[in-house]
Parts: structure tokens; sequence; C-alpha cells
């Protein structure tokens, strides 16, 4: 049973080391959520426990995985952005990809009770993955303004649809007939019009999607110390900074945000 | 907010279709599952929960995907062999790496409390993947070899050195340091000397690893019928055909295996 | 001066390893031959002149490079088969192509005069290269026969087009609306009725391309020996065995020509 | 002879499409030139001859392909710079290398007996080439600086080897040990005490190699035209402006070359 007759099997592994210097972008999507949102009776056309849930699987891949300089999520999707310089796993395409979305589907199934409660979930969902580079920074910033305005465009249509739907009580088809070649003025105006209803009142994840970057959190814990000389333990406050993941709800197309956080196209970052 | 001017992002993702008529092998490993198992008071030198559980996430994976003709697993390791005419998702290799790992880890999660009952799962499990092309028949049976003998030179070791450290209380290096340059027979002739234990005589499961094929499977299944001029339904049994994933703990690098199961390499399966 | 500074830009250069076990197919095409075809007044449909210096080349380059199987041309296209398990230049393909396409392209302009005689060449022609991977034996005979019945209509169509242009006096355009929708059978039947032509006495050159192998061949040599107690040299002939490029002009769709030469599909070879 | 039962051959090529908005750098090395400057004589440490046509092929190459921004050359290799918005062939990299290295190949023995005159060409040369994707200008100015410092070391060894060989007598392995260990400032001196040489009014295009870059030329030209009214031609000199490669022997490294030519990297360009 010589493992070594067999062992050349290894060199048909191919090389897949990303072009140094280029954003990786790893983006994933959930598998047949459609279907999984409606036997999940996932509130339309958002609901907040599968957008927080989203967010939750998201950090716990930031906080375990390395590199990851920002990300970007809306619907059951979310992308993350590896940095430029970063030489984790000799940036091999396959370790990006896989340990991601492994990652980002264990965690939704081990977070969708505190999120979901007695909504039980009836089998484990999948997640499928794609790596994407950017040389420039310009690329990048692109890259996400294109997925942000596909969230924008979506959510004014869902939003609109499920309005006709639930509140005008048109079926599917007709509520699709009615929208077929609006323009997004037209849509804003029939949420307004109809349903008394401002677009931009709308809530800003709903709208914006949400972005987690990496800030510097001041936490202040109590600690239990003894002084020197006392014989009796005291509580005292400290103030400790920690750097943590956190949802933003905003535009990220505009050139504020990048002024904001210059720290996540740093290079050296 | 146009869409259309980021649009252009598009082109940067790479066309990652696989080669035509090869063997697609997806093999996915726990992350580090050493410190896994130890948080998670695995039995040495296997756990039985451990194993059942990979396997009915391979199960999984398999009836979930499309075109898996066999799948191989050992101790944190699985590997799936897609079908070589498979043009599931066009062939990209990106859809096959991320779909297998992020179908197995939600599993892992979603069955846990199946097989682990009281022992709670402490954090969501990562795993990562690879892809492999192997052209001929020839290179197939020589991967899966490679992983059965890998899966023997391990096992052998590992249980010996178990051994000396729960049974002679040897400290893990001293047990290392005693099977430092020892052979196969060494092994087995501790094993059988020191702790009287037959090696062969130990579950093929640990010595075989688990090999998951589809079978046709013969159910008998209880049905209500009601007969034409009877007014009241009868129970009757009723024999069904399903085709099923099942576990074998058998050799595979010998011929015997290929030949008794032609077709899971048989070109137009 | 330091080089070291900027030798960080070697790792930019990717791995481009072809998988092993498969069939390496370079195929080169003249860049714009249209074009040349027409400053260097090449004869219509066939310029033997072209076809020579073409095979020429190819045969250059199966002496110069390593581990070539087999060459099929025609019309100014050449495609070079490499050995399954050729490691030259550790199967790197960008090694591959250029080196094929390079050494073709100085061959051709070397070699010119030895078939265009006083027609010079009046610039130096460019050509371009692809490299595809074949897994199986019958994709690479597929592979062949679909670049040999690329001749044959290519060459069916061209020696009635250039028939109804140089002897019927028909324009380019008017010859392409009478073959506008023609079947093989009708271009066969035009040709014998209208200009007593059987396409099957047509050279085999022109209608099955050229064929490159390798092949030992005895020459008989002449050389000069001295023999022990004789004081003068000797003329005397010596037959040697040698492995020569030969062309050949014959059908490679159907099985005959495998089942005469299997050592170009052999394993070891 | 049915083409279409084939036509599934084609499906095995590869998309080689590479990544957008990155310089393009194809470099090509003679093969064997160690032998074939041997063979031709070629004078030792730098032959003119040799330079002058490997520039030659470099501007054909530059004129007859597309989108080529700058070129670099030194010894038997040269540097081609595609522009990183180069849409050419769908940047498909097989296409960049191809092109490039068989119209440098055919070149190269057009252009023979231009620069070498009652030297013989032996045989056909190869090239090798390998093409490299450059993100940023930065990572392209450091490649460019990677292969001048590359000239310059290797130009300042074979300078002081060949003087050594040439006027000292050493042989080749004498020259070599004597040259082990020895850092630039040893080699100066040896120049400079030993045979007088400073090395700093060595020729600037063995010292920098070869830069060529796109440049406006003003052309006196001679015309002969007839003005109205008059009855003879009457000859006219006209400046005409053309875009012509030019062969510039500078340092490239510091920021000097890059300011005064800024529409090498400019993104429009």
């Amino acid at each position: 049973m010589a493992k070594s007759k067999f062992e050349y099997v290894r060199g048909f592994e191919a090389d897949d080391a990303l072009l140094p210097n280029c954003w990786i972008v790893v983006r994933l999507d959930g598998r047949n959520f459609h279907r999984f949102a409606e036997q999940h009776e996932f509130k339309k056309p958002n609901d907040d426990r599968a957008l927080h849930l989203m967010t939750k699987c998201a950090q716990t891949v930031m906080q375990e995985l390395e590199d990851i300089a920002i990300a970007y999520g809306q619907s059951d999707e979310y992308s993350f952005v590896f940095k430029k310089k970063s030489k984790w796993f000799k940036r091999r395409a396959s370790k990006f990809m896989t340990h991601v979305v492994s990652q980002f589907a264990s965690s939704y199934v081990f977070y969708w009770k505190d999120y979901f409660k007695d909504q039980q979930l009836l089998y484990p969902p999948g997640f499928d993955g794609r790596i994407v580079l950017y040389p420039s920074d310009q690329n990048l910033k692109d890259y996400l303004s294109w997925r942000q305005a596909d969230c924008h465009i979506n959510n004014l249509y869902n939003t609109v649809f499920w309005m006709l739907v639930q509140r005008s009580g048109l079926t599917p088809v007709q509520a699709q007939d009615r929208l077929q070649g609006t323009l997004a003025g037209d849509k804003n105006e029939i949420l307004f019009s109809e349903f008394n209803i401002n677009y931009n009142n709308e809530p800003l994840m709903y709208r914006k999607g949400t972005v987690l970057i990496w800030q510097k959190v001041n936490e202040v814990i109590t600690k239990k110390i003894k002084l020197p000389k006392e014989t009796e333990e005291k509580e005292v406050e400290v103030t400790r900074t920690r750097t943590k993941v956190v949802p933003l709800h905003c535009d990220i197309i505009g050139d504020q945000f990048w002024e904001e956080y210059p720290e996540i196209l740093a290079e050296d970052s």
C-alpha cells in the first residue's frame, strides 16, 4: 500500500495564485434563495431577520479570515474585499473562495436561531461564490458602486411591487405588468400618490444595503482590581480600544464615504 | 445612480471553465480541525460521531448537487468526484468548489446535534476546498488510492500513538519519539504485543475510510389504498426502487471494487 | 542600482503549467495570409511552393523542438501534437506556443527562396498560435479529423470557385453566388460536367493536407574505411537507420491510419 | 465527412483573456543564443550588428502590432509593453505572445543581411516568450527598471570578463575566478587600473540597453507639384509630421525619463 506510487496525482493540481497588487473580491449568493425565502416565510420586500443574519455571518467571516478590508451586502449576496497586498494562503484563489463561503454557510445555520427565533430552519442552505480581481482603486469603487446601484434598483422595484400586491391586491403578474417600462421617477410617484410613501424615508438598510468596515471602538468594561495596601477587591471602569467590524448603511457611490474612511484604500492598511 | 456606468466591472471576471472530458475532483478539509476536535472533545484516535457527521454532510452534498459519481472521506476531509461529461454550471471551477464547501459546511452545523447530542457546537467551523482534474480513469483511481493509502498510514500511526498515550501513559512527545522511524510492521507489532490488538480487526471505517456511491435500493413502504368496489382503505406493502447514496468501507485500491461497480466509471453514467 | 529592489516584479508571472496526461496541440495560422498570398502571387486555389514551404517549416519545428508526435497542415495553418507525457519546459503553455511559432516564422523566411526562387519575399510574415489540451486519444483523433474535414470542405469549394473564375470568366462575386447553398455533390457535379474534372483525381496533398510523422528510414551512405592489413582506404556502402519526419497525404479520419501507425498514440512513445 | 461531428473539439480551447486595466508585458529571449552567437561570430562582449538587428525587429513588431506603448531591449531579449486599456484580440494572452514572437522571428531572418552583410545566417533561430501583467504604473516602471538593472550588471561583468580574456590572455575559467565575489566598484577599478577604461564612457547602448518609444518626427520630403497656370512640375520641400518608433539609450530607472515622456503612461494614450 505504498503511498508514493500514487502521489504523482498531486502534480495535477493547478497553481491558482492570484495576480499580486490587485483588490480581491469574493462575492457569494444564496443558492435558490427565492424558494428558501418562501419556505421560511421571509417578510416581503425586506426581512430584517434575514438581513441581520446575513450581516452577522459576514462579520464572522471578516473576523475569522484575514485581510478583509471592507464588505458589502444586500439581499442574499455579500461581497468581501481582500487587501491588495494580502499574501494570505499565497493568494490562492480556491482558498479565498472556499474559506469565505464555508465560513458564511456554517455561520448562517449556527446563528439562525438568534434571528429567526421560533421559525425553524428546514434544511441547510447552499451558497455559491466567485472571485474577481480589480487592479485599481477606481475599479474597486466602481465594483462596490455597481452592487449598491443594483441594491437601489431592486429595492425600489420590490417596494412598489409588494405594495401593489399587498395593499392594492394585485396579483404578482398584474403588479409586474403595471411596472413594466416604468422609470425610477414613475415608481417613486406610485409609492407617493397611491401609498403615501416617500421612498427616501424608507430604512437606509433597505435602500443602501450594508457596508462592513473595521472601526476602533472604545469599550467601557468593569474590572475587579486589588490595590496595593488594600485587602479588598474594588470594581473600576476601564476604557479599552478595540478594532471591531461595524455595519453602516450609507452611500458608497459618492466620494464622501471614501474621504471619510481613507484607511480602507490605504496601501499599507 | 446609473447602473450602466459601473457595469464594466463585470468584464473583470475571468472564465474558469474546466477542461471537458476530465474527472473533476473537489476535496475539502476542515479548517483548524485539530483545535476544533479538542474543543469538542472528539474521541481519539477516531470519533464515530464526527466521522458519521462528515458522511451525513457528504451524502447531503451528493444529493443536493449534480453529477457526483463517487465520494471518499476520511478524518476531516472528503473528496467529491464529478462525472467526466458533467456540464453542470458550464463546468465553472468556482461553482463546483463553492457549492460543495458551502453545502457541506451548512450541513455540518445543521446535522451536528443528530450526532453529537448534548455536546454543544461552540462555533461555526470552516472548510477549505480545492479542485483538481484527472484526464484518465487510471488517474482518478490513483487519486482515490492515494487518499485511501493516506487514511491507512495515518490511522495505523494514530492507533498506536493513542494506545501509547492512553494505555501506557506516555506523554505525546514520548509516544512520538517511540514511533519515530518505525515501519508499518513495527507498529502492528507494538499493537499486538503490547496491547493485544490485531490491527486488521480494527473497524473498517477507521482503516478504509468511507466510500459513497449511488445504489439502487429496494424499499418496502406501507401504502393505504382503496380497491375498487371496496369502501374501506387497506394497508398494503409496496416495494419501491430508489437510487440512494450508500456508504461503504471497503478497499478501493485493488481492482475488485471497480469490477464490482463498473457503472461508476462508465462514460455514459 | 540594486537589482533586488525591483526583483519583486518576477512574482507577477503566472504559472501556466498544462494539465498532465493530456495531448497538447499548438495550432498556428498565417496572419493576414489572404493579403500575403496576393502580394506574393500565390497560384489559386493551391500553390505548391507555399504548401511545400509550410511543410518544410513544420518539419524544422518537429526536429528542433521536443516531444512532437505528429503534425497536420493545410492551407496556411499547421497543428503540432505534443505527447501526453511530455515534460518539456515543465509543460508551460507559453513555452510551447512561442517556441513553435517563432521557429516556424524564422524558418518561413529562411527557406523561402528554396521554394519561391525569384519571387522575392516582400516583408516578414506573422503567425498566430493557440494551445488546446485533449484528454483522450479519441478527442485528439477527432481534433485532427476536424482539421482534415475542414481541409476537404475548403479545398472542394476553392477548386470549383477558381475554375468558375479562371475558366468560365465569372467575377469572384458571381462565382460566390453560383456556389451559394450548393452541397458537396453539387460542387463535384459542376467540376465534372463543366470542367471535366473528377475531384477525386485532384492531388492528395490538396484534398487531404499534409500529415507529418516520425519514420525509421534506411539511408545508404558511402563511407571510406581502412581495413586492417590494408594500406589504402576503400569506399563501402553502409546502410544506416535514422528517424526522420516524413510527409504523408492520406486520410486520418478513418481507423486505417491509426491502425497502421499505432506508435503515434502509444503511451510510452 | 461531416465537419459537425468533430466540431465539439473546439470547446476544449480555454479562454485566456487577460485581466483588464493592467499593463501587458511580453518578453522574448533568443533560444540557445549563446551557441547562436558563437556560430555567427558575434563580437564580445557586445556586437553592434546583433544589437541593431534586435532593435530593427522590435521596431517592426511595434509597427505591425497594435497598442504597444514602449519596448525595452538588451542582449538577446526584448520586452514589449501593451497599453493598459488595449482590447487587441480581446486581450487573449496567446494572441499577444504568438504575434510578438513570430513577427520578431521572421523579421530577424528577413533583416539579417542588412546588418550582418557577408556573415551568412546558418539556420533559422528560435525565440521564447512569456506574458506578465502589471496592475500599477509603479509595478510597470519597476519591471523596466529590473531589466535595465540586469543590463547594467551583466554588461559591467561582461566588459571586464572579456577584457581579461582578450587583453590579459586569461582563460575564461581564470577570468571567472578573478571576478568571483567582486562588487561593482571592484570591476570598475579593474577596468580603470588595468585597461584604462572608464566604464561610464562605454557606449550608452551597451550600458543602458535600448528603449523604443513613439515620437512625432518632422520629416522634410521633396514633392513634385504642378501649380495652376503653370505647365511644368516643380519640386517643393514639404514638412510632414509622422509618428515613428524611436530608439533611445537612456536611464529609465529614475524619474526623469517618465517626467519627460508622460504620454507613455497616460491612461488615454
